[in-house]
């Protein structure tokens, strides 16, 4: 029977699943991300027993990776700051011990395959995946094909309006200060606000605040990619009030702009959380697997 | 012999080429836009003599324009506040007169087809030109396809930092005030500093904000898409000053955080004006009438 796989490589822990689909799971296992070489040995030790049967793997990887087919650090993670991980080549390892054709994504752009295959955006060939947590990521398929270009998306890094009259807050990207990430994730509700964004209650101006941000990126997101869809996940949004006030935003900062019913009476369908939850990356990077030659 | 048609359709002229090629141009016409009878049947007439051999022609159209092959109102000019022309056939108007399939794009996206053919971006397949003119207007090329999405991209409608303090400029654009066209076209030039961009020296503060704007704006397109270049063109950008200013801004900006050597040391290759320079819209939509097929 055919089987593939699915790493969720997170900064944090890993997720590994092997089966052919959402209800076909075989085996599931989650461990913290140590050291790579401790971390890779534990993905290989899970998937071993199913070596023979096993067609392709698919990885969803923190990064910044490298995504050029051509490059000699293909499959790698490379200047990423956490400790111990920089120019990984999490590819070739795997695809040595395991004997398999391993497909290599970033983390955001494998959970917006996922969504793709499985999820919120089954109907659309050109959407966008944002992930709002310990930081802000993104991913893209256009014409039904992933958004590589010259490296891969990096949408949390984009600059958005910020008025410092009513935000006097800094930011904490250490790179940019105020980029949308530096206004928006986690970290910096938290540090805004001096408590984590979970603490704050509903009515808290956080909240408006937040959405603002979040609405005025994906008004920017609509303006350059035109998405027939926007999925927002991770972490922060898992308050849900936030999804009405953003699309609010949205429609306030387009001001009918841009024409379709789908920014208009339709915009619930339109900005939506990820159908799969938090499984989107695993799954994801299952349907990698799955879908390994049409991603070539 | 097989012959091909380009028109771009603008607001204030029409040109028409006829040929199988830059350097295979048969005839050329330019004419200004006056009503949608009058101006498509001086269109028809240009490309009647033509008619035995014609294969295709192309349309680069101002807008916005209904570009879903399935609408009821594909092809048509939609919306526009250009009198006269709302809710105007061009693609079955010419179809109907000239017998022959018409493919019908944004004026932005097939200049940018243009110079994906015969120009500044053959040796890409994700890149993003941008206009500067009269308004600002963006078209992507994705893995080697046009993005069209939800409707289509209006990239100069996105929203960037703008410092009310050092620019209390409100900006020119009707729905958005100080969206990027608001801040950064040519009638906000105008308009902020009480003369037209043209008379103003290399010299005057006003570049370096343009710049600064539109490299905030350039940035935030590296975030979203990677593009593998960026083309700008249009009336504004023949001010070749703003060019070193805009990748200085870019560097600024992005401050490291995307690496590769596009955006270091190779600025100058990635950042480019349009080596079509004004023809990139007419031969565009030339290149639109021979890739045909492989634009369905």
């Amino acid at each position: 029977m055919p089987l593939f796989g699915g790493i969720e490589a997170g900064g944090t822990k890993f997720v590994c699943v092997v089966g052919s689909g959402p209800t076909r799971i075989l085996a599931r296992e989650r461990f913290p991300t140590t050291t790579p070489q401790e971390t890779l040995a534990r993905v290989v030790d899970f998937f071993r027993p199913y070596a023979d049967d096993l067609q392709a793997l698919g990885v969803g990887s923190f990064g910044p990776v490298d995504l050029h087919p051509d490059s000699p650090t293909h499959g790698f993670i490379t200047t990423t700051p956490k400790p111990g991980w920089q120019h990984t080549n999490v590819k070739g390892f795997l695809e040595d011990a395991l004997h398999v054709p391993v497909m290599f994504e970033t983390d955001v752009n494998a959970a917006a395959w996922g969504e793709h295959r499985w999820g919120a955006a089954q109907d659309v060939d050109t959407f966008v995946y944002v992930t709002v947590g310990t930081g802000i990521g993104g991913g893209a398929v256009v014409n039904g094909r992933l958004v590589h270009g010259l490296v891969h998306p990096e949408m949390g890094h984009m600059r958005v309006p910020h008025d410092w009259e009513a935000d006097p807050f800094q930011g904490t990207c250490p790179f940019h200060g105020d980029c949308l990430e530096g206004l928006a994730a986690g970290p910096a509700l938290a540090a805004r606000w001096g408590m984590r964004g979970e603490l704050l209650p509903d009515d808290h101006p956080a909240w408006d605040l937040e959405a603002r941000y979040l609405g005025l990126a994906v008004a920017n997101l609509v303006c350059v990619l035109s998405p027939q869809r926007i999925i927002l996940g991770g972490g922060v949004m898992r308050r849900t009030t936030l999804f009405p006030r953003i699309r609010r935003v949205v429609q306030d900062v387009l001001a009918g702009y841009v024409r379709d019913p789908a920014l208009e009476e339709q915009i619930e369908a339109y900005i939506v959380p990820p159908a799969l939850g938090d499984d989107a990356g695993v799954l994801g990077a299952l349907a990698l697997a799955m879908d390994a030659p049409s991603q070539d």
